[in-house]
């Protein structure tokens, strides 16, 4: 997002008649991003700034309140004691106030009930602050999830169909699958198939091959089928053989340069699906898979599950909005039933 | 090897009473290793330099016969006329002269069959170079190895009872495995766990907790081993996921921060183990399990075999020399048969 670059705030207003409710940020490390919301959980207002959690315009607690006032102050000015919530990176260790992870199975009573609290330095202005999640599977190494629980959320709200279960994926550096089930985050599994590409791209032999200019598209879809198809024939342990691949098929020039790049795509990104759908994705098409993130990347999942014959009930787009709005109202900041729905 | 941080040749000398038969080069992409061999592949001498591929003391043609002559001129000058033979990258495309990778299945004759020849610049001396190997698998991508064939001939040279039938390891940057059958490589896989480590290590997050200081033995060996252990129990595809243990096992203190490296070490050569035996083990131990290189490496590997109940049948140093005293043979450079056999 371009807006991002720039530190100061980028207002967008939107007319509307109804009345400011919340105040809710989405903090993540490398940005900010705020919303005046409605009871409703309606978009007002959105204001976004570079001010992530490792980016802040001063270090430490100063820093924290000083980006919350560039971002917030103007909200506030005009609608005083606006309630305010957050999630993301600023309940992390690094974050303005500690929110520790709360073990799953985890609902939003949960989270509201192990939020942190912090003092914004705005007289009457306190920020409650979302925990991230911790999953211990037996037997296996813990995992833990930060931010994600609130576009969770907000998949719920706007979908409530699909709280009995459903099993969400959130594409990104660190993929993350999670399985929903009565209203509750029941477990869930990273991938870091973004990470993973970019470093493998960049400082492996892999990159070496890729072209400066983007591939046509035809060759794009290629290569992407290609790594999937290869993917979906894995065994066990062998993805460092497979990435392998990328190289000799542009040696043996069996793949333009055009399609390296997007063969390592389609290889990462059909592991972690096959992976995903083996432990979270339950059989057949019981279990509604939804896509939730970036339209451009979820693009590319849809086509990856086309593929695996598993394609998702769903894509949605931002949900962290109606997430923290949910995330309010678990906490009683609001009033539990919106007076009227201009939806 | 610390002596190839410089360009200037490291002689060192065994005073020995057989002829020089025999200058054998193993030419990579940043180190050139030259031996003066007898006709039995005793090592008479041994020269290193850092006049990789990569690293010539002048660009082009004019870089290799120099880099050839500064190695190779003494003891040239010493036996008039003796023949000389190279293996490694000195053959690809960006060598001296390109040995186009021969298909396999591919034995010594094969090898010689496919030799590319150079002129060094020194009046009758040419060097004979080997070419790699590429296996076209049905249904999968080529691969590719080159310098290795070299190995392997040396480790059946050294022990020709595996030539009937062995499944040879040779761990590094990129992994090998590779089926002897019949004296012929049949084919082979290659597992990029080398440069996977280092690219994670240095490049994701996953380096964030490692410590500056080594880790205590005791440390060292209870990450690799629970690294191997969740190696083990990998399905398809879990590797992208797996790895995420290596900061959640840190996060959470369940690993102290010297244990960290070793179990991402522990991770990937699991991983790489549990794929190579799948594709090329063969069932139980009737296939020899052999391992060929750095011996500090190699111990991992006996380290991650034996938890994997797979322990190998023998570990090999550097081969090569061997190697390139009969892959000369095999292109007619020596007598077959040695008249004395001294060792």
């Amino acid at each position: 997002m371009s807006e991002l670059n720039t530190p100061q705030p980028d207002t967008t207003s939107v007319t509307t008649n109804t009345r400011p409710a919340l105040l809710a940020l989405d903090w993540g490390t490398s940005s900010l991003r705020a919303f005046l919301l409605d009871a409703t959980g309606q978009v007002l207002d959105t204001r976004a700034s570079a001010h992530g959690i490792q980016n802040l315009p001063q270090p430490g607690e100063a820093g924290f309140r000083q980006a919350f006032a560039d971002i917030a102050s103007g909200w506030l000015d005009a609608h005083p004691g606006l309630p305010a919530v957050a999630g993301g990176m600023v309940g992390s260790a690094q974050g303005w106030r500690e929110a520790p992870y709360v073990s799953c199975p985890a609902d939003l009573q949960t989270l509201a009930a192990h939020a942190a609290q912090v003092d914004t330095g705005r007289p009457g202005t306190t920020l409650l602050i979302a925990p991230g999640l911790i999953h211990r599977p037996v037997g296996a190494a813990p995992d833990v999830l930060r931010g994600e629980e609130i576009q969770i959320a907000g998949a719920l709200a706007h979908h409530p169909e699909w709280s009995a279960h459903a099993c969400m994926v959130l594409p990104g550096t660190h993929s993350k699958w999670v399985e929903v089930r009565g209203g509750s985050v029941q477990r869930f599994v990273t991938h870091m198939t973004g990470e993973l590409f970019a470093a493998l791209a960049r400082h492996t032999i892999l990159g070496r091959l890729f072209p400066e200019a983007p591939a046509s598209a035809a060759e794009a879809r290629q290569g992407f089928e290609l790594g999937v198809a290869a993917a979906r024939k894995a065994g066990p342990g062998d993805l460092g053989h497979q990435l392998f691949a990328v190289r000799t098929l542009g040696l043996t020039k069996q793949l333009p340069p055009g399609a390296l790049p997007e063969y390592l795509s389609g290889l990462l990104i059909g592991h972690e699906l096959v992976s995903g759908i083996g432990r979270l994705g339950g059989t057949g098409t019981a279990t509604p898979l939804l896509l939730i993130g970036d339209p451009k990347l979820c693009q590319r999942y849809v086509q990856a599950l086309t593929l695996l014959n598993r394609p998702p009930a769903a894509v949605l787009d931002n949900t962290a909005p109606a997430g923290l709005l949910d995330f309010a109202r678990a906490a009683g900041l609001l009033r539990a039933t919106p007076e009227e729905s201009p939806t």
